[in-house]
């Protein structure tokens, strides 16, 4: 679409500083991108895609907007990975393999090609290490700010997408990665002094930063999510919120051992400097990592499936009955949830 | 997702003014337009969906952003099925049918729950209108003005979905409703004074103005293009910008016979006040109709079943061999349509 603009002016017109034409950008920078012949070549008004026998479609769909989601100034290559991750991230939680995504991207007013093209650049990177396509999209102006919005597509046979709703009481609690190092990135691009303060080497430091920067989607753990676990979710809002939003979906209660939760070194460090902003990073959110409910005789199974992945996972917990309450275990027993600092996150 | 933000701070954590957080917001006002089993109930991190057997997806994605796109003024109900209708012209100009849809509503700061409930009425009605429902989606703060990003799905039979690629020379040239109204209306939403100046009557002002807040995609006709068009899509950027680049894509030249095209009265009023405004309106774009080549054997079908969906058509023109050029025929002859105002879009 385009011509509809209350100023008459859009990104679509040849602009008097000669930057090109949303025609000349797409074919320039995007049509590369959109390798599969459902996309048209982006040359049409829609895109067509057929499922593979017997699979049914996973869709997710986030948006991203400058210094809500990213730094404006962040390199254009990570904040194009970052809106695509984040959206693999929800399909492998669904068991879902990724296969093709439509980009809508609102440029801001100062543009400029060479961000764009190193942008594609990123997109152009994560197709090739997530085997995904460019299937379609807009290209407007935002008149404002970068704002970023990609619909994931994702494929699972049909009837076996992993809800948050299923788990049940015995089932253990998994989660894989490492916890709260995007938080504490995140802390560390607002607070220079806070690698300092926390007492962080300089590759702690850079590892907090990285993990904020980009997240690293748990994609090649689909399989093994869907072939054992009752109920998945990627961590985004944060550990503590994710596992009482899974609680409740599931009418199950979650009993979480804190003590069991995996830690890089940096968030070890963190612990041990100061103890509310160790808590406020742990359900800081940011983490797309998986948590995953898995029926007690699946568990050697899903751990041997998830080693195998390359996504190592970690039991932090178990399912007990309940009606959709999560449970803190501390290292001096239960921990009152509602004192937990960042919880309250809705 | 959520969490991600450099302020840390965003849609989803609890206001100091007592709005509602995004889950609230979600459950409250979305999750009711969320009636298809696969939405999950807009509580999980993904949709499903599986096509009706034998049929494959559509898909389309416009982004919308306020004082670009709509005016952010104007009524909530008509901003939300405006970027509902953009696509859903979209998916009708490919001959599928409507289905379903993801929307990305990015907030601004100072959004009123009011404005969000009448948005989100918008969005019933228009549900009702094309029976679509809301499949999945997500909500931000976008730290500016409102954006808006709907992914819409349709589906047609394998291997239907009518390209912009298909026109052959000997095809006639078809559109749907009056052109030129939508851009006229925008012109009178800037320039208090245009109504007066072009000598509108107060309907045809009403008119144009409607045309532009809320564009009537000809949903109906999808069947009709599906069963006919050799090649079809739907004019948002421009009548003559449009054809041109069905000519382009076709790899045929088209030949517009400028009298032929079908205007409303306030079109009229337009072009006997002043030709170039009138040509501007006319390749003004917004219009949401559809254009389409038909064989000359399927001509009579097609305006049949136009006329029985309710989108009757016009014939403009036709395909003639040439290499992606459009040719227009005014009363007195050839008109170089490089002077064309408004022509040079891209």
């Amino acid at each position: 679409m385009a011509g509809d603009r209350p100023q008459e002016a859009g990104p679509e017109q040849a602009s008097p500083d000669q930057r090109i034409g949303e025609f000349e950008l797409i074919k320039r920078y995007l049509a590369p991108l959109a390798s599969d012949p459902g996309s048209l070549g982006l040359t049409d008004d829609a895109a067509v895609y057929a499922p593979h026998d017997g699979h049914e479609l996973v869709l997710t769909k986030d948006m991203l907007a400058a210094d809500v989601h990213f730094f404006a100034d962040d390199p254009p290559e990570a904040i194009a990975a970052k809106a695509l991750r984040v959206n693999l991230s929800d399909l492998s939680a669904k068991g879902a393999v990724p296969t093709a995504y439509l980009l809508g991207l609102g440029l801001p007013d100062d543009w400029r090609e060479d961000w764009l093209e190193r942008f594609c650049c990123g997109l152009s990177g994560d197709q090739s290490a997530f085997n995904v396509v460019l299937l379609g999209g807009d290209t407007i102006r935002t008149g404002e700010g970068l704002q970023i919005s990609v619909t994931a597509i994702g494929e699972t046979p049909v009837g076996t997408a992993v809800r948050r709703s299923g788990a049940a009481p015995g089932d253990l609690l998994y989660v894989t990665g490492t916890i709260g190092d995007a938080a504490a990135g995140l802390k560390a691009r607002l607070d220079p002094g806070f690698a300092h303060r926390m007492g962080l080497s300089e590759s702690d430091h850079r590892h907090i930063l990285d993990r904020y920067l980009l997240p690293q989607p748990k994609v090649k753990l689909g399989g093994a999510v869907r072939a054992s676990a009752s109920a998945a979710m990627d961590i985004s809002d944060g550990l503590l919120a994710d596992a009482a939003h899974l609680a409740r979906a599931s009418d199950v209660d979650l009993l979480l051992e804190l003590a069991d939760v995996p830690l890089s070194s940096a968030l070890t460090a963190i612990s041990k400097a100061d103890q509310p902003t160790f808590q406020a990073c742990l359900n800081g959110g940011d983490d797309y990592e998986i948590l995953a409910c898995v029926p007690e005789d699946r568990a050697s199974t899903f751990e041997a499936d998830s080693r195998k992945a390359g996504c190592p996972v970690t039991r932090i917990g178990k399912v007990t009955p309940g009606s959709g309450h999560l449970q803190l275990q501390g290292a001096d027993g239960p921990l009152p949830i509602d004192q937990f600092p960042g919880f309250q996150h809705f």
